[in-house]
């Protein structure tokens, strides 16, 4: 039986504590960096458009001398330039006429219509000025802040470096996936899932091979990656007379919870050894799945300088949900239509459960089940 | 001007008519496969489990041999092998009695619970049978898919290929990223969002050098990528002396759309060269941005098999959006606390408006803007 259990919320909040954003540093192009969040402000070397410049296709021309004139009354201007989108005003030339707006007689211009200095002009600056904050420090960089970057003459930008994890597979009856397990043998898959998602996540994984059921194992690699940002531990998370990894936590360093109010998903753990947080998610994939989105999604994301922001989709319950009150129950549903349908194979093992679903409902502790009609927030899986 | 605006909604039917779905497959191992879309449905080879699996650590046990038992009257059983979770039940064994429902006494073990067959027992095939479709035909794998895969033997699978998106960059006033543009030119800059963004949402960018305004370059440029999935050129779009694409398309192929009632985005064209979809893009970087979202995200995703599952989050205008009637207003807010605020800086050449914004509100063609206090859907810029 597990010592103490604890509230969900509580494990998170102590695996946060331990998770403060990587601050190291590197420096690369800007085509490499969609996604990556920016270290330091980055500043403007120059004014953008760097120079006036034609919004339209038209005749530059000096804005006072189109004083009064209108379609009725005309005026006449002998000084402009035929300028195209994107072209230079030459100096002395501070508005652009359009084209519908004037008429070439010879070498006289008549424009019909009064125009502003600037007018149909994009002024130096005007987008940028030099010295400005164009993305500021924790910025997450998009397609189009890689094309301004670009279009100031920026071409290499600090970004903090992606967390490293180390994913640590543990158990004696694990076998490689290439393997045919005998009975009593299983294949190691678990680190598939858990890489994949902290890649996704904003993280750089660092897979370690399996680690036997073994006290002094599991110590020597803890060991081997307290320089990683986050440790994950997978297997050997509950209370059985092989489930050391929370006993070595608790040798090593500290072990804040063992066992959390989840289901699947209760033989979860939190840590930290000599500064570094460790998380032990449970053996059965559902559950570790369940553990992954609820507890390391947050921690690698903060790690990461990234917003938590979860794709979420309002539906309506098709079926109830049952849960076992005092546990915030990860239920699988699938969604159609705005109708989330409960995946009712419920097995903590059961893989195939979550490819028939497209997402996880989450049923609050404090209620016995969700019912058939209610409205729900559906967490689409990544 | 241009002969006949089209709704976005008609630009975006034509532009989806011509692109299919790319049927090209290519095998990868599954831990390349993530966010990838299954080529045809797979079939495990195995059951999973392989053989019965004690699902708890306790004793196995023919479960006949405990009815009856109960707290008060336990059964004395002498047939019984001791088995941790995950361990293969010996033949003949079909449950597991728990720890805290027996007692074992020398070689007796008294339980004190009666067991239906299979009781904590995970039963050979009860996740996956051999011949089960595990994962469908055009299904998006995901991190706990991989697994599932791995957890069945299955080492590589069928996916398709990622539409090959031709990105051609057009203007002779486009110098380098790494040039300083003299009055008159500009840094090439939409290349770098274009490609960012077909690599996000599923395709491959193959990008073309700068190509000048130039009609027989530009057929040359368009020859050389029909065998791509869909062609994107960037700029020379509009209706002015040196905009060639769209005259290029008509000649080449065929040009469906020129010109769209979205704003900014107006200078947007859609055609066909012998079945590749053609995309002419503004020169103009937000015009381009509003353009690739309504038009080119869909298709890219279409052709790329995967839905268009655009991330939306509600919102209440802080302030009051202006927009153009007939036309679809492309307005960029920043988010906060559920309140969306218009990013008030809104010529299509100013890109820093973008990375102020966190996403963008549609304004529909049939409103004259929207109020401040309304609620809207921000769709979030990835």
């Amino acid at each position: 039986m597990f010592r103490k259990l604890s509230s969900v919320g509580y494990a998170l909040e102590r695996l946060l504590d331990l998770c403060s954003p990587v601050d190291e540093i590197e420096k690369i192009p800007i085509e490499e960096t969609c996604g990556r969040v920016l270290a330091s402000d980055v500043l403007s070397p120059e004014n953008l458009p760097s120079f006036n410049r034609a919004a339209m296709d038209g005749y530059a021309v000096r804005s006072e001398q189109t004083r009064g004139a209108s379609q009725s009354s005309p005026v006449q201007i002998t000084e402009h330039v035929r300028v195209r989108t994107g072209a230079a005003l030459p100096d002395g030339f501070d508005a652009v006429v359009m084209l519908e707006d004037s008429f070439l007689r010879g070498r006289v211009l008549e424009v019909t219509a009064e125009l502003t200095p600037y007018r149909n002009v994009s002024r130096v600056g005007e987008d940028v000025r030099a010295g400005d904050v164009v993305l500021g420090r924790e910025h997450r960089l998009r397609p189009p802040d890689l094309a301004l970057l670009g279009a100031v003459g920026i071409g290499e930008v600090d970004v903090f470096t992606r967390p490293r994890v180390a994913v640590i597979p543990t158990g004696d009856e694990l076998v490689p996936r290439s393997s045919v397990p005998a009975p009593g043998e299983a294949r190691e898959i678990n680190s598939i899932m858990i890489c994949s998602y902290v890649k996704l996540w904003g993280g750089e994984p660092q897979l370690s091979g399996v680690i036997p059921d073994d006290r002094d194992s599991i110590k020597r690699v803890i060991k081997r990656y307290l320089g990683s940002d986050l440790i994950l531990i997978s297997g050997g998370t509950s209370v059985g007379d092989r489930d050391y990894a929370p006993g070595v936590l608790e040798e090593m360093g500290e072990l804040m919870v063992h066992g959390i109010r989840l289901s699947p998903g209760r033989p979860t753990a939190v840590g930290s050894v000599s500064g570094t947080p460790v998380v032990c998610l449970p053996g059965y994939p559902v559950a570790a799945l369940a553990s992954l989105y609820l507890l390391v999604r947050p921690a690698v994301k903060r790690l990461a300088h990234l917003r938590d922001d979860v794709r979420r989709r309002d539906a309506m319950l098709s079926r109830k949900i049952p849960s076992r009150p005092g546990y915030i129950t990860f239920a699988r549903v699938s969604l159609k239509d705005g109708v989330a349908d409960p995946v009712m194979i419920s097995g903590a093992g059961i893989l195939s459960s979550v490819a028939r679903a497209d997402g996880f409902v989450l049923v609050p502790e404090d209620l016995e089940g969700l019912d058939v009609g209610e409205q729900v927030e559906v967490h689409i899986f990544e």
